[in-house]
C-alpha cells in the first residue's frame, strides 16, 4: 500500500499563510491527479506574530514534530515592525537551517513566456540555472543561533564568515549531483564555483574543497568566478550558466539577482535540503502589507511544493511523486505559453486565488 | 603662483600599465587646456609581478612617498598566477586602502548612449547613481592585512566582518554631503541605506549609525534596502536610485552588478577616499591576457582621473582642477553620444590609444 508522506506546515506570517494555502490545494490536486493519497498534513504555529504574542518564535515541540516529519513547507517568516533589541528580525528558520543542517539551499531560476524579463538580449529567454546557496555557515553562521555577533559597546559589532571542510564536501558533491540530474534532463552539465578567493582565505579554501570533490564527477564541467564578476555575468549572459555553488550570504544576493531578472520573488521557489531533512518555501517575504487581500503570487510557494514532491520522490517510499512535481512545473509553464497565468504582481488580473484555481484546471487537462 | 598636485601613481599588473599611460596622457591635455601646469608625478612600483620578481608587493619607501602625495593613482593589481601559500592573491591596495583609512569608496554608475544597455527598459537610459562601498573593513577587514583570518587546521577557515562607529559615522556623513554635491547639480538628493539589518548585529549597527547621522542633512531624502532587494531592485528599476551606501563586500557585489547593466568594467571608475588620502584606480581587474596589445578599454581609468581631479579641487590649493574633472566627463558623454568613442570591449574598432586619443581631441574641441 501506497504510504503518504507527512509534512510539516508552517505558515508563517503576512502572505505566507495565503501562498501555503494555495500551494497545499495545487499539491493535493496533483496527488489526486495521479492517483497518489494526500498528505499527512502538521501544522505548526511559528513566527514574528507568533513571537510577539507568546515570547517564543515557535510553538512549545514544534521542532521536535518538524525533525520527526519527512519534509517541512514553509509560507514566510517575519514583520518588520517586531525585532530582536539589537534590530535583528524573527527568524526560527535561520535556526531550523542550523539544527538541520539544510546546507543546500537549492534556489531554480527560469524565464517562463509572457513573464517580466528585464533583459533586452532574446538569449535572455534560455535563462535556466540554479543558484546552489550554502544555507548554514558562511557569513549565516553568526546569525544561526541568535546572539553569536560579537557586540563591543556601542562602539563595534563583529560577525563571522565560518566555511568547514565538512559542510563544503557535502554542499559540493550535492552540486554535483544536481548538475547530473539537470544534465540527464537536458542541462548543461556545467558546475560554477563562485567565491572570492583572491581575497579571503576562508573563501580559497571553499575552492579548494570544490577542486577535491571535482575529479569524483568527471562529466560535469567546472567554472569558477569571483562573487563580484559573477553578479556582473548573471546580467551580462545569465544563459551561460548552469549550476553556481557559493557562500550563504553571496547566495542569498546572487539568487535575488537572478530571480530578479526573470519575474522576481514571484517566482523564486526555494529548497534547503540536509542529510536528514528538508525545508521548502518560496524564497520572498511575508508582506504583510497585502496579508489576506488575495493578492500575493502563489506560484514561488508552488514551485516550492514542486521541488518538495522532486525531493520526497529521491526517498524510496515515495517514488511515485516524481511525476506530481513534473505535473506542477509543467502546468505553470504551459500555463505562462498560454498567458493563462497572469498574476497581479507582473501586472495581470489574477489574486492569488485565481491563480491557483488556474494551476490547479492545467494540472487538470495534462495528458 | 599656480601650484602643481603631485600624483603617486602605481601602474601596476597587466593592463594597468595600459589605461595608467592613457589616463595621464588624458590628465596632461585638459590641464593644459585649462591653462594648468601639469600633474607632479611619483611613479612607485608595486603590484604582483613585482612580488613575483622582488618577494615584496611595493617598493621599499614606496608607500612613504605615497603617504606625502596629494593622490594616488593606481592601474590595476593583480596576477592569478603569483598567489600567497593560502591560495590569496597579492593585494598591496588593501593594505594602502587600510593604512590610509580610505573608508569611502565611491562607485558612480551611469548610462552612456550608444555603449552597452543590457535592460529592456528604456528608462535604463536615465541610470545615474553611486555605490558609496566603504573600503577598510566589513568583511574585508580580514583581508586588509594578510594573515588575519582564522585557519583551522585543514577543517575550518573563518573570515571576520567588523564594523565600527569612527568608520561609520563618517562613511554616512560623507555620503550624504555626497548627494548633496549631486543635488547641486541636478540629482535626486537621495541616499539610500544598503544592509542586512534583518539578520546581522552588525549590519543593525550599520543601519542604526545611519539614523543617527541622519538629522544632520535634512534635504537629503533617505531609504532603506536590504542587500538582497538592492540587487533585485538594480536589475528592476536602477533610475530609482541615487547614491547607495554600504559595507564593503556588498559595495563590491552591487557595483560590478551596476556598472554591468551599462557597460560593464570597462566604464567602472573608482575613488577611494579618506580623510587625508585618496586613491583612484578603474574598477577593473589587471586582464594581463590582452596586457600591451592597445586592446583595454580606458573610460574606466581615465574618468577615475576625472575623480580624482575633483577630489583636488575641493582641497583649496587646486581649485582649478574642477573645471578640467568636468570637462573629462563631457568629452567623455560627446564622445558617446557622437558615436565617436568605440571601445573593442564593447565590439567597436577603437583600441586602447585610439579611444585616448579621441578624448584628447573631444577636449580640444570644447568650448
Ligand atoms: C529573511 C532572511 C533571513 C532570508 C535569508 O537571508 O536567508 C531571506 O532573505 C532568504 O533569502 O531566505
Ligand atoms: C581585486 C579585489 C581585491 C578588489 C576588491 O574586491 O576590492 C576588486 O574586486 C575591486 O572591486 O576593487
Amino acid at each position: 500500500m501506497q504510504q503518504n508522506a507527512r509534512i510539516a506546515v508552517i505558515k508563517g506570517d503576512g502572505i505566507g499563510v495565503d501562498v501555503a494555502d494555495a500551494t497545499l490545494a495545487v499539491v493535493s490536486a496533483v496527488l489526486d491527479r495521479v492517483g497518489l493519497p494526500g498528505l499527512n498534513i502538521d501544522e505548526i504555529a511559528a513566527g514574528a506574530g507568533y513571537f510577539r504574542d507568546t515570547g517564543r518564535d515557535i510553538e512549545p515541540g514544534g521542532e521536535e514534530r518538524a525533525a520527526e516529519s519527512d519534509a517541512i513547507f514553509m509560507g514566510a517568516i517575519g514583520l518588520p515592525s517586531v525585532r530582536h533589541a539589537d534590530g535583528t528580525e524573527i527568524s526560527p528558520h535561520l535556526r531550523l537551517r542550523d539544527r538541520f543542517e539544510l546546507y543546500a539551499g537549492v534556489r531554480p531560476v527560469r524565464a517562463y513566456p509572457n513573464a517580466p524579463q528585464r533583459l533586452a538580449d532574446p538569449r535572455a529567454a534560455g535563462i535556466d540555472l540554479v543558484i546552489l546557496r550554502e544555507s548554514t555557515e558562511g557569513l549565516f553562521y553568526s546569525a544561526a543561533v541568535h546572539g553569536r555577533s560579537q557586540i563591543i559597546g556601542d562602539s563595534e559589532v563583529r560577525d563571522t564568515l565560518r566555511i568547514t571542510r565538512s559542510i563544503c564536501e557535502r554542499l559540493h558533491r550535492f552540486g554535483f549531483r544536481l548538475a547530473e540530474k539537470r544534465k540527464a534532463r537536458g542541462g548543461k552539465g556545467l558546475l560554477t564555483c563562485v567565491d572570492k578567493a583572491n581575497v579571503f582565505a576562508s573563501m580559497a579554501f571553499f575552492r579548494k574543497i570544490f577542486d577535491e570533490v571535482r575529479p569524483e564527477f568527471p562529466d560535469i564541467a567546472t567554472g569558477y568566478n569571483y562573487v563580484d564578476a559573477q553578479a556582473l555575468d548573471l546580467v551580462r549572459q545569465p544563459w551561460a550558466f548552469d549550476v553556481l555553488v557559493t557562500e550563504n550570504m553571496f547566495g542569498d544576493i546572487l539568487s535575488d539577482l537572478a530571480g530578479g531578472l526573470v519575474g522576481g520573488m514571484g517566482m523564486a521557489s526555494c529548497a534547503e535540503i540536509g542529510d536528514h531533512h528538508a525545508l521548502f518555501q518560496p524564497a520572498h517575504g511575508s508582506a504583510p502589507d497585502i496579508m489576506g487581500q488575495d493578492k500575493a503570487n502563489p506560484l514561488a510557494a508552488i514551485l516550492s511544493g514542486a521541488l518538495m514532491l522532486d525531493y520526497l520522490a529521491d526517498r524510496t517510499e515515495f517514488a511515485a511523486y516524481a511525476d506530481a512535481a513534473k505535473l506542477i512545473d509543467e502546468a505553470v509553464m504551459a500555463g505562462f505559453s498560454a498567458n493563462r497565468l497572469r498574476p497581479m504582481e507582473f501586472g495581470g488580473d489574477m489574486g492569488t486565488r485565481a491563480v491557483t484555481r488556474e494551476v490547479i484546471d492545467l494540472i487538470g487537462e495534462s495528458a
